[in-house]
């Protein structure tokens, strides 16, 4: 099969053998994948990945018991032992010896097909459509901060980033019932949120005002610099960029301010999909293009602005 | 009035006049201050301080209303304006106009006399000795950890630093029922906690298993990133070092393991008097020694691994 494979130094389209079912694993027939900011930490060397990329799809299983045989479905990316004591807590997501796919140890869906333990996977109802579902592993992770931090209703939130998961944050966010603010340098990306009757502002015009809950999601080392000054006294301050390099950080303001900062990775798929079936995450608009597998598709997700690319394997 | 002034370059000893009482502000003769690793960092350049250090003291009211003239007291270190949104909330130790004793513009108390709002004063039950209740500031900023973190009987914490501060946290977390486990690098210090039942261990030692709680308090920049490796997936670290210089990190373990990094400062006094009173946290042995008023008093303290140095002014 044809995939996008990552050797440490470039990504390129290789012929490799088809992944195999077994009793516990199923494989997908890829039918979209999506580019995440985290494939470009890989390719710059974040977590020292080497393998097929790509944690963001939609497919059919092709190979597998006939409960999900030919079945619709998106699959979690933690391939957890369920064995473990961090397991057994529920928390699979942080087993110590996972493999995650197309970042630690697991091939990813930046292929004709991928492997996914049966345990992992989602079926998606028929009424969302592929170009929908592609976006619940990176909803889930949005989903994940209801998970960590209480958000009441009326609280006053503040999203760092326009990016493709900081539009789908401040939906998320906004769904909960939170006064979000959107901070982006993007305005046509802004405009998607100010559609759904989100707040939005440009950051050079932003009055950074402090907020109880600021998200940062930047992706970029000074983000986090950013956030700290945005964040009330005795606020929270969920991180979601995983950036590859050490950043230098005056600290001492998260004492002083006695802020929380909350690292925040991925999430069930449950609210994620259940969003996506009644609408009330829009995502169909942060798609960029659509691209055949190749490193093109990398480049072209690298440029400064860009939209979701998604890959057609 | 002698003084000990820090003018930016130096901290020197300096005839200043008398503070002055008024209506909503007594004056306390001291009979006993202590020096913080804070002060050290002053000293150093942290927060632009210029002034009388000092904020951890006990003293008598010389000069203030009838109801408290000549009472001892404790006071509490955050000078707040009492009536903006903050103050209102409760969380005056954060008023954006606050001024802080011996730390943001107010005089603090390595001097004879210092001035404290009425509102911060705290009485000294007269079964706590001076040498006793000039640890209530530090006391009830370990307390604040309590505030902050739900900490459950049987929770395993980890608490990083066996200086003064670190001794206190690992007092107050095993009196909330934790299991501590308390990391430094000095075996007399470590002895203190284990004749009060506390797992100790030397830093070389250490078998470094991940704790659900981490309190860093080394008082380094180089303690946060052994502490983030110190957390368990899902726990909390709680910050207490307030260091000047920016730090350099690599944050993507926060993300990865969705850690909660928790920046800790002052506390109120309450608990902490009511545990110097019915004993149930040490302090006596922490007291390395007893100096008059001057610079050498900073320098002794600033010795690696000094125990808390009290000023008779």
């Amino acid at each position: 099969m044809r995939a996008l494979l990552f050797d440490g130094t470039a990504a390129r389209v290789a012929d490799l053998p088809r992944p195999a079912a077994d009793a516990a694993t199923a494989v997908v027939r890829v039918h979209l994948a999506g580019i995440c900011n985290t494939d470009l930490e890989l390719i710059k060397g974040y977590m020292g990945f080497r393998g097929v990329l790509g944690h963001e799809f939609v497919g059919t299983v092709a190979d597998g018991p006939a409960a999900w045989s030919g079945r619709r479905v998106v699959g979690e990316i933690n391939f957890a032992c369920g064995q473990c004591a961090t397991c057994l807590r529920g928390l699979g997501r942080h087993c110590p010896t996972r493999r995650v796919m197309g970042i630690l140890n697991a091939d990813g869906a930046f292929a004709e097909y991928v492997a996914v333990p049966l345990a992992n996977l989602h079926a998606v109802p028929d009424e969302v459509a592929d170009a929908t579902a592609v976006f619940t592993e990176p909803l889930a992770a949005a989903f994940e901060i209801l998970e960590q931090v209480r958000v009441e209703p009326a609280m006053e939130c503040t999203v760092l980033g326009d990016g493709k998961l900081g539009l789908l944050v401040a939906q998320v966010l906004a769904r909960a019932g939170a006064r979000v603010l959107a901070v982006g340098k993007h305005d046509e990306k802004l405009a998607l949120l100010r559609r759904r009757g989100i707040e939005t502002t440009r950051l050079e015009r932003w009055n950074r005002a402090r907020a109880d809950l600021v998200v940062e999601a930047t992706g970029s080392a000074a983000g986090l610099a950013l956030a700290i000054a945005a964040t009330r006294p005795r606020g929270t301050l969920v991180m979601k960029s995983t950036v590859a390099e050490p950043v230098a950080l005056n600290l001492a303001p998260l004492v002083i301010d006695e802020i929380s900062v909350v690292g925040s990775r991925c999430g069930r798929f449950e609210p994620a999909l259940q969003a996506l079936a009644d609408g009330s995450v829009e995502v169909g608009s942060l798609i960029g293009a659509r691209r055949p597998l190749g490193a093109e598709a990398l480049r072209e997700a690298a440029q400064p602005g860009a939209l979701k690319v998604l890959i057609e394997p």
